[in-house]
């Protein structure tokens, strides 16, 4: 026998369970209180160092002696991350729709990371699996799907969750596509996609082989919406040209402005033309929790596919996206694959609780258990509560910019999310492109200085700014604090101090 | 100005810092003492229930009147999760390649968590990306790159780090797929991969349009390694045939048995055709932070892209998966796209520091927090022992095998990987099918039991048994405990009980 190696004291040490108590404690105490100082806006929103320095940060704690007692060293280190981070749950943070998520959610994260419970196979983490079905069937119900009729799984992130439900799309539609590769004969398919989908959609395009030129823009009608009667004629075209088209994806939201498509007319004439219905619903999904914003999503149950992001709307940490097929049947379809070692051939009734014939991640995180956690301590109601107050904030903050000379909102909401410029008068006869530039150049001043935390956008090709509204303690009060900082910070750029 | 909807007394209680701390304290004590239980074996390794009990009890959960004190709803849940899962940390557990990671490492994991640090834009995880970018840098030097000559990111599993590889590759040779499509003139492409490679190569190339008929299978010699004059053959054929080579995808290890292919004799062949070379080496690259084993892995850094998942053998939880380059101009090669809304224009610098333009996620976890937290505080060398640790394991369990009359390994452990039989004398007149149905039984029967956790495989079309020696706790006594309760459980099979 040749002599195995021993458990060093680094392993000892590193599993010791009384190890992980100690720091784990000490953790506790330091959230709480980073916690604490955050949403009382003790500190700065985003704390900003450039790449180059946080780097050498980040490499100096990997090259500390090691020698330093453990719980030292840890504090060090987190001390470190907390203190060069964005503070998502500042009131003032109004940036991308990435929320302030409940803060209990990762302590129920932490769960599924300490033990490591990940899926693919039921065996490796049979119950965080069923937590997962599970949420697929209240999310389902809440779509307004019928019990057993619909499919769904959770992925990490939109962009994932979107390219596996236009594989899926594309499998449908190309019969053998997936054997064979995207057909070489005929016109090539097409994507008719919202005007101004996320990213994502037009990326699917070019992963899956179809090429992001074949992505057909849907035109919008005023509120940025798609457009059925044009998208019918659209369709008309294509059809008559023998185009394929793998699918229509629609948004509930688009990201820019947060127009909601009508879904239920995009159905229609889907159905019309018999187009598989792709509904992006990473963000809006949520309002179907809301008894007073869940007609924005009217229809959604008629779409074949739609993705709904729980780390956006739902409050969880990232990253938690769902899946949906409204035919069961399509549940396999976007992947085939043979591999003994991990799909147990004398247990062919588990194939439908081993996730990794549904997604492209093979191990996957617990990604739904935070979103279990939420529920089972709070009810659905949260979910509702915090969707009423953010839509509202939104619509709070549309009111102001409208009653302020100086401002000049885009849109008018739907949702959370506002996009809007600062016009001093000192910028009355500023070019479009001046104008532009200086609520990029505003923007970025603002958010160095960790007072507020908002984003870039454009409209008609000219910068502008934009709002999510996405931390449940962000107040009326904390939108006038906005303006007014956006006034001063506006005042000193154009004084060039 | 109308009226915003409160904060509600759930939101006050989800978000409350108390809450987080009441609560956080209570997780850290119920871990610690899950923990040192499951060390200690005192329970089951695999918690089994069918998937519908499992089903029952969550959705249970998530209906429980929400009027209990909120600690002790949270414990109850806690609990359950605990209870019902799967215990890597358990020395007896010997089965995915799936780690019992450093506990430790789900602390760092909750400080991204619960403060949501995210990616895609430096802005919003700045500290985050920098310790990604700083692991990117350090991991890359063990691989043998030069700085400032490759490039390389995190990702959420080593599917998607293949898929996304590979996306760049067919994007390199294929000059505008990304955009016009998979060509559809002339022979279609093709992916050259080891014949045994994880399944998502294949589904790589049903993803990405090319078709998974288009994946040739490179020839293995003995070891189940490919066999670099055979593939020569193979490409000077397929070039002779004008047959585009997209690339070849080589691991280190490959799953099955863990054979690691010979990667300076594959890039001498790809290099004289001028094959893009691809290195699957999600489970083997941690081998370089081992003095006794990094030669498995010479020539790695000759690899066009290669993959490596630090959730394998770099022991921390799921999901963090590296993406390397070896020409920094490649970095940006998998997507172009165009968000105005996410990307600061007045702020170019910064792109080399956003996240989102080289990943298919566009929000992204802070993936790589865990992997810097343990290297933090302990340094690489934790690394180097735990291959080190696991991979002598493998050997130790293979001589074991050797010397049992009734025991049969499948092949010389590279690593930690072992493929055997159990062949009773009882058996010895027993069919091959006979022989495999009765592996994947009693396997069944054991992993049910909670005895022991391994897996089931195949060789040449015959059931197995594989184990993979992942947990550093795990001890020769636990192995020949293993060997024993295959007999016991095995006599009880034949015997009909």
């Amino acid at each position: 026998m040749s002599e195995t190696p021993p458990v060093t004291d680094r392993i000892r040490e590193a599993y010791a369970p009384e190890n992980l108590r100690l720091l784990g404690h000490r953790l506790v105490d330091v959230l709480a209180e980073h916690l604490d100082g955050v949403e009382q806006s003790r500190g700065r929103v985003l704390n900003w160092n450039d790449p180059a320095e946080n780097r050498v940060v980040a490499s100096d704690r990997l090259d500390a002696p090691k020698n330093a007692a453990l719980v030292e060293a840890f504090e060090r280190a987190a001390a470190t991350v907390l203190s060069r981070g964005q503070n998502l749950h500042d009131p003032r943070y109004v940036g991308h729709q990435v929320p302030a998520p409940v803060p209990l959610a990762g302590l129920f994260d932490a769960i599924g990371s300490v033990t490591n419970q990940v899926m693919a196979i039921y065996e490796m983490g049979p119950f965080v699996s069923a937590v997962e079905e599970v949420l697929v069937e209240r999310l389902g119900a809440r779509i307004g799907y019928q019990p057993g009729t619909f499919a769904g799984f959770a992925t990490h992130g939109g962009s994932l969750a979107n390219l596996t439900a236009l594989l899926t799309a594309r499998n449908v539609l190309l019969g053998d596509s997936y054997e064979a590769g995207v057909p070489s004969k005929g016109p090539r398919p097409v994507i008719v996609s919202h005007a101004e989908a996320h990213y994502c959609i037009s990326r699917s395009a070019g992963i899956l082989g179809l090429g992001t030129n074949q992505v057909v823009k849907a035109e919008l009608d005023d509120r940025r919406r798609i457009d059925p009667q044009r998208l019918d004629e659209t369709l008309g075209r294509l059809r008559a040209e023998n185009v394929p088209i793998v699918a229509v994806a629609a948004g509930a939201c688009a990201t820019p402005i947060g127009a909601f498509d009508p879904l239920n007319d995009l159905a229609d004439v889907c159905e019309r033309h018999k187009v598989w219905l792709h509904v992006d619903a990473a963000h809006g999904g949520a309002a179907l929790f809301s008894q007073t914003h869940r007609h924005l999503l009217d229809g959604l149950q008629r779409a074949d596919s739609l993705i709904w992001d729980a780390h956006k709307m739902l409050f969880v940490p990232a990253l938690c996206a769902f899946v949906f097929y409204r035919d069961r049947e399509h549940r396999f379809r976007a992947f085939h694959q043979d591999a003994p070692y991990l799909f147990d051939p004398s247990a062919p009734e588990l194939i439908e609780a081993d996730s990794g014939l549904k997604t492209i991640e093979c191990t996957k995180r617990a990604a739904a258990l935070p979103l279990w956690g939420v529920w089972s301590l709070f009810g659905p109601e949260l979910f509702g509560d915090l969707v009423d107050r953010t839509f509202a904030l939104g619509r709070a903050f549309h009111q102001k910019l409208q009653a302020a000379d100086d401002f000049e909102p885009l849109h008018e909401p739907e949702c959370n999310i506002v996009a809007f410029r600062h016009r001093p008068e000192r910028l009355q006869h500023a070019t479009p492109a001046e104008v532009g530039s200086f609520q990029l150049e505003l923007r970025k001043r603002v958010i160095r200085s960790g007072a507020y935390y908002l984003v870039p956008t454009s409209k008609d090709g000219t910068g502008a700014l934009r709002v999510t509204l996405i931390n449940p303690l962000t107040t009326p009060d904390h939108l006038d604090g906005l303006l007014a900082t956006l006034r001063e910070e506006g005042e000193r750029l154009l004084d060039g101090r």
